[in-house]
């Protein structure tokens, strides 16, 4: 038998039981690395809108626009007062209960009248924080808004603080999702960011 | 020698050379996957509830049993104002100080008595919420904490709030588990979602 | 050529044929635990503090050397009102426009003068909390500040919000980082903790 021969046959014999012990290591690695996958991450950001606040809505907006631009799937899911920064302007009520309607008028009409968290002064910090905003060019909620749909946030409406409000859809921006908290919870349970403003 | 012969003796080296390669790439992989495997996560949510407000409370609630519903394995550390949510309604408090006593009057004495974070009108914001929430038929928070319980929600109570307001155990419900920063961090760094409410 | 002779001379074909077709296998596997790799978090907590109110930048600092102490690398992230923590006790303010000196006589001068979010009366809560932190021999804020530096978390003023409220560096702290939300997602993406105080 040559040399030649003999490698030739070797390195068949050597594919053989490299396929052959492979196989099952192969097979027992990626069950391994499938389990670890399981514990990872994805590339997203879960923000959770609960405050009605033009300040906090504002930082919302502008972290979330911030995480789309860093490559993130983000999701924003409006809860409670948090609800009132996607009503639409102007938009007619739908029948609403007494309580309901206590609700409504105590709330926010749109994103545009929505008050600040603090420095309050019957509405003037909202109007110097937006004056001031405007002075330095930075963006509105109005057009945070804008940008946060061109970089396909999405938005989340949450469908038992709407229940709860007596807040139609017709009320509401439109291109919104809706959903409750297992609807949150799944985009949640996936994100390196979950923030609760 | 004959060539079957030697065949078979070649086969022999060559599984056991596989095999001593493939278990040294075995050894390696494995401290590879170890080293992922540290910078993954475990199923769990971990929240802060700092706030005492009914409605900041109440959210954290419906989170927390969503994310126990989901899977998770679920911890809420109460601090600070939150601390409040976790008083027995009518147990006698410990001696107190005067600082202590201060503090007892102007927080809320147990979870039926917490105010909202918006439109409190000296108390009529929680009464609406709640009024409304029990029309809708949507749990209340004392329902979503014996659903919290239900499901295992882990309650842990922060002993540096305890102390510093004054709080003694006897002050607060049954089955709590207490703790400072560092028990709630390390819930906080194995966990998928982590939020301040 | 003797069997001994031929038996090495095979045993190293067999070995390095053994080596050539696993290395591509080798390969496979490094790119997909690289794979799940970037799937994964460091050991990194990063926290927004938008409040500027003390209780909750006390709880942000409480958090953040937790963090720290648990061997977190810890960055903090300075926003709209939780700006006036950072600012320098006693700083000669730069020039401002009416809008500019608006916010900042309506804003804290420095930590020292922080405000609760909660029982406010004029100041007392404030006061209060210090009082009662001081006699439980609780950190005070400015002593977790320091406790903070030591421990190496990272303090960034957010650009956005000085230059909204034109808050010049001089005003602030020594020691900075300063970014705006690009700066604060590239932490935030790898931390395990991420919290909106």
């Amino acid at each position: 038998m040559s040399t030649s021969a003999h490698s030739t046959e070797v390195q068949g014999l050597v594919a053989r039981e490299v396929e052959r012990q492979l196989a099952a290591f192969r097979e027992e690695m990626e069950g391994k690395l499938a389990a670890v996958r399981e514990r990872t991450v994805d590339d997203a950001a879960t923000i959770v809108v609960f405050s009605g606040d033009l300040d906090k809505v504002l930082a919302g907006f502008v972290i979330a626009t911030g995480a789309a631009a860093a490559g993130l799937e983000t999701s924003m899911f409006f809860t409670f007062w948090g609800l009132s920064a996607l009503k639409k302007k102007g938009a007619a009520a739908g029948p609403k209960n007494i309580m309901e309607k206590m609700f409504s008028v105590m709330t926010p009409a749109s994103s545009e009248s929505l008050g600040t968290s603090k420095m309050s002064f019957f509405g003037m910090g909202a109007v110097m924080l937006r004056k001031m905003m405007k002075d330095k060019q930075i963006a509105t909620l109005e057009e945070l808004m804008a940008m946060a749909r061109d970089l396909n946030v999405k938005m989340i409406a949450c469908t038992m603080s709407m229940d709860a409000m007596g807040v139609s859809k017709e009320e509401l921006l439109d291109g919104l999702t809706y959903g409750g908290v297992a609807t949150y919870m799944a985009d949640a349970v996936r994100s390196r960011v979950t923030l609760f403003i």
